[in-house]
């Protein structure tokens, strides 16, 4: 942490925040420029947070210069980390495809979606039983009727499933059905969920909130970890920017970004992101070279029917334009699409 | 709502439009022009949204005309309205001034606080118990001893509390100590908290998102209405863009914007939109001049060891500075301070 | 300037670092952390900007402490500038209204538009002879037509004369009719143009960029007072972000933050900021309210008939509303509306 | 063009309106619904814009459907085209790779530059001689000299030369010795310039505005089309937003949007966009995969002595490293990477 004097503050204002410094059982070194001071400081930032040090006479900005969260960081951590889902691997070496219908409307609708996931290359099943709408007239899921059309595809299709929790009270509920629990954009500094979830049995698939930065995104798994679950998949959904020809604009570079700071994998979601159907394949393809550790997209087998996003679901020959894109792409990377489990796998 | 077909789109495709759209209840009009054709939709709205029209042939894009909210809209409810808060009103003709500790931390730093805040005009009393943090290192509020602290300060001084409340597990809590309750910015597309604060019997102080449009704020507080609860407040505390000399940019725009789409109140929290103490009296200046019904502010009395956001407290003689301001200002615009409530009318 | 070294920097690392310092005639304050070492550098920040410091081996991140603009900074010019226009005075202890068409179109409309600006408190007449269009196909201004409208309005009513450059080519073809020179949002980064109003005898006033921060626009105006004009108003219009109810937003808060970086003048264009005519006046009196020195006002006669930005024109009651409030807000902030030139002072 | 009616508006609201559309030769087809009346019109949108329908009674918005520029637009011109800069083709069905320094310092590091970015596998040398630099005292290229040196390197090396102009009065000078102009970001809505490179006879790279609107940059191409200059190659360099990780977002989703709405080839800058080195690799994969038509590279023989943007520039292994990546990918997309000439064709 560095605290830059202003051009006016005198001998006693630098003492003043040295002896601060010090009180905190840290250490304070003074650069004194022409026309500004500067002070280093070295110690505990947590402490240093808590003395307020803007406020004292003399000091015009304080800066941070050490990344704020900890267990998620890869300063500690330097080799990217594994996060298995059921037994599915996702992380480095691998290409991890998620797909399934953005909502679970009914048990066909549900088992087709997930046999088209299957063609498009998926290891894991996606589908939403509880959905966050931004209209409270808006379809708000099937609730645990949808939890357990999940669980009869899975066990029909040996796809491990990825759902949405919105509420801490339902962490439990869902987590006895899912092998993964998704917090969503719109929850991601729902402070009260991460906590619920960071005390959950079951891996997490963190989106980032559409205006978050990468350094809260990654004090939202900070969060999660803190209350002991480290299985923490980053997924990347896009940003809101002034930009209306997409829904979101998808920050592709965050891709690597989250990878440098974080031992966390990093997966992208072309199909919210953009919310076109013609966007889904090519931001599907940049996300993949960009280096992301996996993807999670949507898929229905009647988009004009769907009750929820049906304007960006894959369908057709999407699909299998998709499955190609999976299985070739990645190895010019030195990945491997990661394939479904094992019939004898699945518990 | 407007069907914008492609150029290229043939008679079947709009016919098969018309049809969908007479099959939901609802009319079309076409209107061809000479390189697209358009068709007016009317009828019931949420029945075309559930058409996913954009999914058909020859469409190229799906323009909602009408608002997407009703209890809360100006539309069907022209005189704005006045929210009281244990008698104390908000709405047209009065400034309301709610201020506190941005976090209770004591009670005599609560006390002194509420002293502050009645010598800067406020008739409510704001005080933190349940804190939202970025860092789940940082201090997360004294809970519930922290709302006992707020009702013996309510009791000594007659000022009313307000209170954020973050988990909708505690919404019966936090209701059963204070006047008003605070749906904060990271909260305002919580959907499950917006359905608890709707059931609950007090009124509701919602902030907007930091990332949310004027519409989608309209549309939260539509949430809460939809459960019955119409008493809310809405505050504006600034939006997030590419701007980094203040922590948000307050948009005081939202001020008459909101007034005009909405029958709600609105009122303008400048001492978290802009982060620093020096912004706070020419922020609530623009504000009230804007037109706001009311103004939030943060006061401490030794800022430099509050625990939260110390940096934008008020404290010594900007206290006056704003005691003054919100007596003279309101006066040219035809308001009038909201006065403290009389000893005989707090219960 | 501070350079963060990396965790894992070693010591021929700093040493290099702090070498190259050395060589550049600075001096550098070497703080070792727990995890981090900070390196503070004293010196020419134009001279440690040429070294490249980030592309050093060990080194994280280079921070600049200091700001990056001299002449229009106010830490070695403390107290704020008056600006004179032919006379006006535009700066601290009064409020300078600037009013007219967006776009001259005829001799008549000029004119009634002045006679409009006058009855709204104005002291000077806006007026576009030269216009940036987004669209090819709009109208691009009359050019010198227009220009010499603007002059014989000027002989008429007394109103020194604001418009706006484009070019660098035609800045002297400008300056021989106006009393104060433009520079759009869409130019505040087109550096010829800057210098060439740099190298110009009128003051000039430069709106912000829809997209610059505060820092970019006062190194803009660094690029004028470099060429030593040091005549500079600063506009605030609005910024770009991703709220679509208002054209751009108002960033109020830049009017405090500007006047306290720089000694200039910053006044406000709401007329732009909101694009929309039933925002003018609300957002007038807050930016009176937050401390502007001046407003700049589109007014027009017949707004629908308006060649550019009729949606826009104040017309009718709005210039007698507006008049009231320019009259009588200031003088509760301690200034005083500017008054027109006495006849004999024009020249 | 579609005219929302407000709430209140009566039937004579609605007549006048169809009056003013039909005075403007245009059609007009009313939508009556229950809370709403729309208005469809059909005919020249140009017309339509300059009646200002916002301004009329009982009108409470206006929605334009069809895009607003013509020439760049591929819905009258629906295959995508190929742009030649002499004789080296950008457009479908190749990668093309433009490279080289960012600014022109010297004949050596100029000719070094050229060899390296041919081993990055370009067939366009990019180097600047006129830089648009934020501050004025940072360096401002070489100018004339700069192109000389580019000249005498295109010579040496065979590679067409590509450079920037920023003044509408060095048009002329920088097409007599440049292969192709590059419009830059903080240029792209600088008319007057457009204007000048539209009647010149040299193709166009026309960089995004870092706050521009997809439309608005394809409303900039058409400036330049319009004045008879249809060689234009779009280039995406990243927008401003809320993220400080990285320098400026680059938005991925541009490519396949703009190669939608216009027929015009669409290239991706990945070292601006990101302003890290690190992020030029993983960004121009991702650029090929999204199917951009090219790429265009900073590369360095010394970053660290680097005059302007060093901390971008490739160098050593990254250049290997980033010829495999051109080689390999486009063909997995159906796209060669374009040979540099061959020695005879070069004039």
């Amino acid at each position: 942490m560095v605290v830059v004097m202003a051009p006016e503050a005198d001998q006693a204002d630098i003492e003043a925040i040295v002896r601060l410094v010090h009180s905190a059982g840290g250490e304070a070194f003074v650069s004194r420029g022409v026309s500004r001071t500067i002070i280093g400081l070295v110690g505990d930032v947590d402490q240093f947070g808590a003395l307020n040090l803007r406020s004292y006479p003399g000091v015009s900005d304080v800066v941070r210069i050490s990344v704020p969260y900890k267990l998620v960081s890869r300063e500690h951590h330097a080799s990217r980390s594994v996060i298995r889902v059921a037994g599915v691997p996702i992380g480095p070496g691998t290409l991890t495809v998620i797909a399934g219908p953005c909502t679970v409307e009914t048990a066909e609708q549900t088992l087709t979606a997930a046999r088209m996931a299957q063609a498009a290359g998926a290891s894991l099943l996606r589908g939403g039983a509880f959905k966050p709408r931004t209209s409270p007239y808006a379809f708000q899921g099937l609730g645990e009727v949808g939890l357990r059309i999940l669980a009869d595809v899975r066990a029909e299709t040996g796809l491990p499933v990825v759902t949405e929790v919105i509420d801490p009270a339902s962490v439990d509920l869902v987590s006895s059905y899912a092998d993964m629990l998704q917090v969503g954009t719109r929850s991601m500094q729902n402070f009260a969920l991460l906590q619920a979830v960071g005390s959950a049995a079951k891996p997490v698939l963190l989106k980032r909130g559409m205006n978050a930065t990468v350094e809260e995104w990654l004090m939202a798994a900070e969060y999660i970890a803190q209350r002991g679950n480290l299985d923490i998949v980053l997924c990347e959904r896009g940003i809101r920017t002034f930009e209306t020809a997409t829904r979101n604009t998808l920050d592709i570079s965050a891709v690597p970004v989250a990878q440098r700071l974080s031992h966390l994998p990093v997966i992208v979601d072309p199909s919210h992101s953009g919310g076109r159907r013609d966007l889904v394949l090519p931001l599907s393809r940049a996300a993949i070279a960009a280096g992301a550790d996996g993807l999670i997209i949507d898929v229905h087998p009647h988009p004009a029917a769907a009750m929820c996003d049906g304007d960006q679901a894959l369908t057709g020959d999407d699909i299998s334009e998709l499955g190609e894109a999976v299985k070739t792409l990645p190895q010019l990377l030195g990945r491997q699409l990661t394939p479904p489990l094992e019939p004898a796998m699945i518990g």
